[in-house]
């Protein structure tokens, strides 16, 4: 077995109201049961989750913004929060970002991005006639460990767990708790292609099959089962 | 740019002292570039990392071994223990693992994983004429996401994390704290064709460029840099 991932070059600066679907149809060839990644960038872009901020005072912006958009701050240091937002992700700044976006400029997460990859599925359906699953990505900090990697915020016509629990290994045992976050697998492959500077925000993911009916707020921990609610504060 | 990921077939069940890299270099053409992702699993069994216990007691042992390979409880649930290990990796029951092994052993990982991949390498370059870089990689839980994914715990010929730190993002900015996994990112491509019952322990990514001199210790989040050294404990 062996799948391919494939960045979609090309892909222009996305403003609100943009056709995200229309862009990535015009710039590559899909195939049913390709996995469609887009970053939350262009989402947010597209969508107008955009607010514009006194690039003078852009730090203390940032973290306004930042707090505006937590219903809980799960840790912080310095600056930078970790924060749980309305969606119920943990990530740094609730997902405010400045990175690739216009001076002046902040982007927040879509309102929505189950909803926003499902729009984006419909329209490539309509745009280049295939059944594709689609991922919105974002780039997520981790406990424990060094660096980001990207991750699932948004899915649509996938399943985004593959679930072993009672399924037999190898050995015919049947496994306990293994349920393997695919979807979270997916986008960061999908980022490996895309990079952060080249202007890569859609990559293909082709040759799985993981297709079905689920979202990313499955891959969402709830609460009553989440052992790390809140870390450290450091100024 | 594209990048596949391809299982390597048909590895045969793997026992202590066996040539890891000998049996890869037999099943797959390797191309100098290429990152050969390793599961945890057959490098624990070829070096032998394995333990015996009462199968008829298999969970008390398994909590038995997992207290023992753990240097610090992070955090606590039922019989499962969230551990740091003496790697410094935090994960359920310090890796020790009965999934995929046969019944009445448990595995515990590597004990110097970063080495167990500089073996490796060496190994293919001897055996395939490759300079391939390796990881071995293994399935974590993560913080506040359901889910498992595949990371790297060892690794060797990669630079693991793609540090963007001060480089322009597309519209001049410098970029203030991004720094990418990437080697996370391609345990988890690997992942994706490997599944966990098909018996592929090994995959390989190609059409990457990471080579380099890191290690997967680079991955592991210095303590006073961690803000969530402990969580919640649960009966």
């Amino acid at each position: 077995m062996s799948i391919q991932v494939i960045a979609v070059e090309g892909m222009p600066e996305v403003a609100a109201g943009d056709d995200v679907a229309g862009l990535i149809a015009a710039r590559t060839a899909l195939q049913d049961g390709d996995v469609v990644v887009v970053t939350q960038k262009i989402v947010s872009k597209a969508e107008g989750r955009m607010v514009a901020i006194d690039a003078a005072d852009a730090d203390a912006e940032r973290a306004r913004w930042a707090e505006r958009e937590s219903v809980r701050i799960v840790a912080r240091r310095g600056p930078v929060i970790i924060a749980e937002t309305a969606h119920g992700f943990v990530c740094a700044n609730a997902g405010v970002d400045a990175s690739n976006v216009p001076r002046g400029w902040l982007a927040l997460l879509p309102a929505d991005p189950d909803a926003s990859a499902a729009r984006i599925r419909d329209g490539l359906r309509a745009a280049a006639g295939a059944d594709v699953g689609v991922i919105v990505s974002d780039t997520f900090g981790r406990a424990w460990r060094n660096g980001q990697i990207d991750v699932a915020i948004g899915a649509a016509g996938i399943v985004p767990i593959r679930d072993y629990v009672g399924v037999e290994d190898t050995f015919g045992t049947p496994m306990h708790s293994t349920q393997i976050a695919v979807a979270d697998e997916i986008a960061g492959a999908a980022e490996l292609v895309m990079g952060k500077v080249g202007g890569v925000p859609v990559a293909i993911v082709r040759g799985l099959d993981v297709r079905g009916n689920g979202t990313a707020r499955m891959l969402i921990r709830p609460p009553e089962d989440d052992l790390f609610r809140t870390g450290a504060t450091e100024p």
